[in-house]
């Protein structure tokens, strides 16, 4: 728990969510060999949906992006618990991979999800570069603005 | 073909369908190192679609989450495939990912892909729960209400 | 830069772009044992985007399979540069995730990413089948018309 991420993430004000539940019948990570993939995570605190509507309607794209950041803190919740609260053991961030409820012909997905993009480059520093995909979609679970999932390299 | 899966799947009732033909030029599996990555797949029996529709619209939660279980019925004949008919040699589901064919705003996305998420708890018990993602999107190959891909750690 | 692959690409006429820069704050690929990640692909040439609008509406399917095709191209300059320029190391393509940005109800996903199954095939032979999923999404980074990630296998 003292380990050198743990006073990164206390340097940076930042607090790592107890991991939520999943909302349905799957788990929220898995480990096969050196990967970590985590289930898609959404804005949930306290087992209540936060930034609920349409990006581009109900939120802007510097709200979103509060948004996508606070998802990313939830990714690295799971991520936390699969490593039994050791951060440490990150080797890397491999992938990705974010889903924005926006309007049709809403483009700014890359700006929305650069707030879990930035929070694990300030977290984890050069391992916490990776790669990524952005996309619009027509719903996402509860109605949320943000769903994220990934995929971790670990030791 | 007389393996414990193989029991458990006439325990449930279920018939493993022949592993469709992919609709365009893609294959269905691919196996790298212990990892199984399964196409998307898609309501498709006897070359025909089921399910061609929108969800909130043409069906119900309750006739899409058959559908993902349908689908999921798909996975594992392709999965079968992959491991030369013998699914006791899955070692793990690690990741589903649901796309719901949806009218905009539709936020039961969760319900839906549980069709397919059961049925891997179902067939493979512990060994079924999975990572998972499920979004909302504006159009699936040919009209269909649910596509589903995945990942599988085997032996 | 000799070698088998890129004679092949030679004799088809085809020229892999430099790697473009990705638009936000990710990179464009990671390298996890054997496997590579590409982040999300774009049509994009030299910092312009192209193909910017909806398929169904602003592209016809075969346009946007050119798209696809033209993406296609950005992923493999993007794995060859994983592959310090030698794309023989490539061991076989293992999964290819296309997004069409689409109107409502458009069902040719699958047309639509063969541009892109196809160069592959093309390019590597059997070691270039992937599995894939194509689905349709309601927005994509600035517009454009087609977005592919994917993971390959290497030596």
């Amino acid at each position: 728990m003292s380990g050198r991420i743990e006073a990164r993430l206390a340097e940076l004000g930042l607090n790592v969510p107890t991991a939520p539940v999943p909302a349905a019948n799957y788990i929220p990570w898995v480990r096969t060999g050196n990967l970590v993939y985590i289930a898609g995570q959404v804005p949930m605190k306290d087992g209540k949906f936060l930034w609920v509507g349409k990006v581009g309607r109900d939120y802007t794209v510097e709200e979103a992006k509060e948004a996508a950041r606070f998802v990313g803190l939830n990714v690295l919740s799971q991520l936390k618990t699969a490593l039994d609260g050791d951060l440490d053991r990150v080797v890397r961030a491999v992938k990705l991979n974010g889903f924005v409820n926006c309007v049709e012909g809403f483009g700014h997905q890359p700006h929305v999800i650069n707030g879990a993009s930035e929070l694990m480059i300030e977290v984890f520093g050069d391992a916490g570069r990776h790669a990524r995909s952005a996309v619009g979609v027509a719903g996402l679970p509860f109605g949320v603005a943000v769903e994220i999932d990934g995929v971790f390299e670990v030791a």
